[in-house]
């Protein structure tokens, strides 16, 4: 069996659902270490994290994942076991083989193919991995950000193994998320009796007008690299089932997702002052989940372009699409950030699968990086 | 002890909380029977109804009333058990004093009184007596007045004991009611991912212009007898508590409150247009509580006003505010309408209670009603 899909096949076998890391990290760790890497394991709390580094000094490339996957679902609907990795027809079946172990094996490949051609390499490589990137992501990533900030490291380039190809292999990465930004509004009216509205004050009909305003504003008109910020009410919910009662509060959930054109801080007064404009009587409350990030040129994006297509001959299409990754932890600090994965159709679903073609040629694209980095 | 007082008294202590009769129309009956009155026990279902009839021919006046009271609540915050009718410093405390026992006992004082005086009246008196006006309404009244369209009766004068006092007996009548439309309204959106509203539909989004619409609409501008038409909506409701998805339904229950300005149809058609003129993909159910009715003028007010200014000295004012009243099953077959009771202050509440001086008063008020109708 070709060997990076052997090791994904190793890493799928492991029953690694969030937050259980159920081993993947010591087999990493293990390669790692096998190859001069230096491993220091970071648990905090119920999570496993690993960061590893190859190299004393210099410009440092990190591989970024997780080793956690999402739960199966129905078991019954699997064609075959998601923990049992099986190919079929050239197609590698098994839960996290997409999302993300595919891309872990192929990390770990492409740095021994590396590190055994280029043992004196400039710079520095490190892995930071964690078990808790599919979960509340509270203990995984950040916290190992703020340990290596305790040690007063810093990462220059990041390449996160997120599933990013859509179409084929390397036909999109990521190079930046939108920020999302969370409001719980709660709206407060006079309860009372629906026979009698002029002793009430209806909070539903009180915050038309405001919830029009948001939904009909501009927040801008995103750039090159990210579309319009969006807001959404994904919750409205007042009254008690009661037909004669008007209620006496109105309870909203909405969420932006937004683009480097505006700041989170930017969201929030505006915001407000179409909800104070409206002369509302409101709490609100704010959770921002991650700022929008861009790495919009440098050399981590150039090399990435130029492995791609000098292993699968495609140009690459530069994207910011999609939800949030842990991308969001690593780049404010600096970094250039990068994310390249397999076709990502079948993540998160029943009968996840990866072309087992891919993996090796992912892996390919990874050494690549590592070797317009690295190498003079 | 005063004979209306007294008899209040054997009504509370009979526990006849909907639908349960507990007795009180079988005492009702008695007292009828003794002076001239043919009673017909009409129950449907769970709920027992009474239809008691005097006189052979000729216009008839109906006292309309219910003997089911609502639950008592806590007993604990009574200072009194609800169901132990008890005087102090001159008022009557137990659940039912004001709705309706004490006007049930001053109709039929009144009754006997006037019976006792002019044996030979003029006309008909009847009684139209259910068990089930708080409750779903259903086997009550609406019933009854079934049953006497297929006995050929109607009714020309309905005096209903509802509460209808509010600073001192006899101070407010009500001459009419609005009428109650509502209406379960979804619209339709399309279920997505927060991240890609462009792949969504969202029906809040969607719903607030028609909403806004709604509730900008005048509907009418109420007339002389009532106050303009209201809407108002009591529940609103999507989403599934999760943050980051765009729910496929919104679901909205209102409520209009209408005068004789519009009717139900009308109503209907507006609310209609408007939800079709906002391009919506929705789902709307309409329940008619009640029409609308009014008893503008006639012998029935003539007499009312009459008797109130002979007994208290003083001018009732004619009102249509408030819930609604079985009156809305009684008016729209042509008979003239009028409410008149005791203080509402205390109904449905714990401590329910009614001035004691009031209970006769009341019954000569009625009495003074029977005299002006039924008498040359």
């Amino acid at each position: 069996m070709e060997k990076t899909l052997a090791l994904c096949c190793e890493l799928i076998s492991r029953q690694s659902i969030t937050p259980d890391d159920a081993g993947c990290q010591a087999l990493i760790a293990e390669r790692l270490s096998a190859i001069g890497f230096e491993c220091q394991a970071m648990p905090f709390a119920e999570v496993d994290n690993l960061w590893a580094e190859r190299g004393d000094s210099g410009p440092i490339l990190v591989f970024a994942g997780h080793t956690d996957v999402v739960p199966t679902g129905p078991l019954t609907q699997w064609q075959t076991p998601p923990f049992e990795p099986t190919l079929r027809d050239g197609v590698l079946y098994g839960r996290g083989a997409a999302d993300m172990k595919g891309s872990l094996a192929a990390m770990i490949i492409a740095c021994e193919e590396f590190v055994a051609e280029h043992p004196d390499h400039k710079g520095r490589i490190g892995f930071l991995i964690t078990s808790d990137e599919e979960g509340p992501a509270v203990n995984g990533t950040v916290k190992v950000m703020e340990a290596l900030a305790q040690q007063g490291k810093s990462i220059d380039w990041c390449l996160i193994g997120e599933p990013s190809s859509t179409a084929q292999l390397g036909d999109v990465v990521k190079n930046g998320r939108r920020g999302s930004l969370g409001a719980k509004l709660t709206i407060k009216g006079v309860q009372g009796h629906i026979a009698y509205p002029h002793l009430a004050d209806n909070p539903i009909h009180r915050a038309l007008p405001a919830l029009q305003a948001l939904t009909d504003e501009v927040w801008d008109r995103g750039n090159e690299s990210f579309p319009p910020t969006t807001m959404q009410i994904s919750n409205i919910n007042a009254g008690t089932g009661a037909t004669n009662v008007i209620p006496g509060e109105l309870h909203l959930l909405f969420n932006f997702r937004f683009s480097t054109e505006v700041s989170d801080a930017d969201l929030r007064g505006r915001t407000q002052a179409i909800l104070d404009a409206h002369d509302l009587d409101y709490e609100l409350e704010w959770n921002l989940s991650g700022q929008a990030f861009l790495t919009p040129s440098g050399e981590l994006v150039d090399a990435a372009v130029d492995s791609i297509r000098a292993v699968a001959g495609i140009d690459t299409e530069l994207s910011t699409a999609g939800g949030t990754s842990d991308g969001r932890f690593i780049a404010p600090t600096g970094a250039q950030v990068l994310e390249l994965g397999p076709i990502n159709a079948s993540i998160h679903q029943l009968n996840e699968n990866v072309l087992a073609a891919d993996l090796p040629r992912l892996a390919a694209m990874y050494k690549g990086i590592l070797l317009r980095l690295l190498c003079d």
